[in-house]
């Protein structure tokens, strides 16, 4: 068996349960006997040789990450150029790689991660330093491709459900003499993963949410006011899902259309307060809105079970895979069965997944472009079953960990990052 | 024993635990033998003689209100006008009450509904018809007085420290390569309760919350934005939490003196951008923030436990009140002591809770005005304790009850509510 060490590292947005993810990765190293390096702040700390030594950390500290939210040894947004524009960057991380017996690179992240896991394992071999890198999903988008459903999705989209039939519960109390219109926006700017899921919450017809603006269809102002109206006729009220991707006739985001603040600048995820706006300018009802913002993707305290099983799985799988020889892979999600609903992990090959982005399927989206259909939520309610809450101590909060983090002595000289 | 029956009302904006309240208040009256009428919609339905007959329900749908969010008869914004003002309205609630041999009557509410209450006592005695009526604690706000605290606070407090503790750790973790600064606006129009629960998140000194904005200290600009500079160059980000009631320094609601929607339409409860706004126009931090509105208050997925017991407790207590011949109070909860804390419930007149507010003490805010005291830390944090989990469904969805409501009939003429 080959020497050396793993290194981990975490990308992008964080989710509920990316942590569970790197849980998995250590624990399982451990087991086998890998010494596991994380990068700190994601491939930023890579390339300036900021390396984690996460055998400083207990193993109750490891097993706690299981439950933690956030990126417990920091994420970025940083996205590598291609090889052609900036192959020194790429020369440079193995050069780190090289310097700490790198010998695997698990790289947690969505897209573009996979993207950058692939193109390492490329120049690895180009420059003659053998490099097992292997992609972990993670993104609370849900749109890698080849993989049933992403890691940190689960769980955002059981918040948004239990929070839309919550809130709703509220508001129809009220809607005599108070609010009949209540919006809540969700994240997905590129695609109603999320906004999807909030249509769970409605079990039967005609339960709330009662309508679902998605990001894939273009903002029909009159016929939404109608819908609003006649909802509010029916049941007395009115509860709004609109994805933070809505946009209007005219292509523009609907919160960079809208609202500005008191300096005139354009409010970054403000659908809801817009389509609040029109709902009042139309008809005057009472309303009000809610933005959970990263309330809902770090929502560990409501995690889905299957969603944190499945974090747990991927990150347990790619250390497998690559201490087994696998280059250029990702552990994927495989839905064996609907019902009973049944999964179990797979390696799929990272140029399949690269580049690619999971659309949310028209069939899911009802003729009316309000609800969701019965094929999605045969997809989608899965993936917040069960409940798997942290650990609370007597104060009343979770027992989440925060780790010690302690960096592994540099051996390069130090490295400017540009344009970050 | 008087024979008759018991009406239960519901009043103002509904919480996380009201429901268990409900739950007491019926199960209570059960054992007693003592059937329970609920207005429909609080007080409007007790005038609109729209009464629920509870005797429908069964013992699991009653049971199952202890878990349930929102109001399940549904609750209202309707003041009573003073007995000078609007006589025949208190003479309509009698007549109503002798129409269906109401006894004993239960006003589950704020400050409002505990004066509305003691007049209702008034009138009864002036009008020669016997009815024993009991104020029942109920607010998020936690402004009512004599009460250590108000059944519904301690779940949207427990709510509020979860979420900023978590949403910290998301933004912790992104600080190097995106997000600086995270605001997330809290309720409290008139006091600081709900934002000095925030401060819980905190369990040492130095972690998120970093600042707390109280609508009992002024926005003061440059302070402000001196600590977040500070805070975000001393551990790379700053979590703020700031008070849907904080004005500016002439006195202004921020939310009213900032942001205005694409029609020019003022944004209520929008706190949380125009502070966000600022940073960004001062510094180019970026930022985000979130506004989860009703969620607070209707999260009942993380209700706290001491919370949901004293919610059950004060219904309970209501019934045995007001059978046992007491009239014109409020069981109230009393701290009989803070470490371990033990509380019990006690009968208070409501002539000493009607129309008081409880202000949060000035010496629960921090010197500099940013934080919480000790002294605010020992009263709030045992209010958090304690998980209190809904039976979840295998949807993964909460089992919340939907009940019956169907209505007694009606024995008097229609009754018009004006301005309503």
């Amino acid at each position: 068996m080959v020497k050396g060490n793993l290194l981990y590292a975490q990308s992008g947005g964080v989710t509920a349960v990316i942590n569970a993810t790197a849980c998995a990765v250590i624990e399982t190293a451990r087991r086998k006997g890998v010494a596991v390096l994380a990068a700190k702040n994601g491939i930023i700390g890579a390339l300036r040789e900021e390396l984690i030594d996460t055998s400083k950390e207990t193993p109750s500290a490891i097993a706690a990450l299981r439950h933690t939210p956030g990126g417990a040894f920091g994420s970025c947004r940083y996205k590598l150029k291609s090889l052609e524009q900036n192959r020194a960057q790429y020369e440079r991380l193995i050069e780190v790689f090289r310097a700490h017996d790198i010998r695997w690179f698990l790289y947690n992240g969505g897209n573009d991660s996979a993207d950058t896991a692939l193109k390492i394992s490329q120049i690895g071999k180009q420059l003659g330093y053998p490099i097992n890198t292997i992609g972990v999903p993670k993104t609370v988008d849900n749109d890698l491709a080849v993989t049933d459903c992403c890691p940190g999705f689960g769980s955002v989209a059981k918040y948004t459900a239990v929070s839309v039939a919550e809130a709703s519960l509220d508001v129809e109390s009220m809607c005599e003499s108070s609010t009949k219109v209540f919006v809540i926006e969700v994240m997905g700017r590129h695609a109603g993963w999320i906004a999807a899921a909030a249509g769970l919450a409605a079990r039967k017809s005609g339960e709330p949410p009662h309508i679902i603006l998605f990001p894939e269809i273009p903002l029909d102002e009159e016929a939404f006011l109608a819908r609003v109206k006649a909802t509010v006729e029916r049941v007395g009220y009115c509860t709004v899902v609109v994805s933070e991707g809505v946009k209007n006739a005219a292509g523009q985001f609907l919160a960079e259309a809208g609202t500005r603040d008191a300096f005139g600048h354009t409010q970054l995820g403000g659908a809801a307060p817009v389509i609040a706006g029109l709902v009042k300018a139309k008809f005057g009802y009472k309303y009000h809105w809610a933005l959970p913002d990263y309330l809902q993707r770090s929502a560990r305290h409501l995690a889905s079970k299957v969603d944190a099983e499945q974090a747990y799985a991927v990150g347990k799988a790619a250390v497998e895979y690559a201490l087994a020889g696998q280059n250029a892979v990702m552990p994927v999600i495989v839905r064996t069965s609907d019902k009973p609903y049944r999964w179990k992990i797979a390696s799929a090959s990272l140029e399949k997944v690269a580049n690619h982005e999971k659309k949310l399927p028209k069939g899911f989206i009802t003729k009316d472009g309000y609800g969701i259909t019965a094929a999605a939520r045969r997809y989608l309610e899965p993936l917040i079953r069960g409940e798997d809450p942290p650990p609370y101590a007597k104060d009343g909060l979770p027992e989440y960990v925060r780790l010690k983090n302690s960096l592994v002595r540099k051996r390069l000289p130090k490295y400017a990052i540009e344009d970050k």
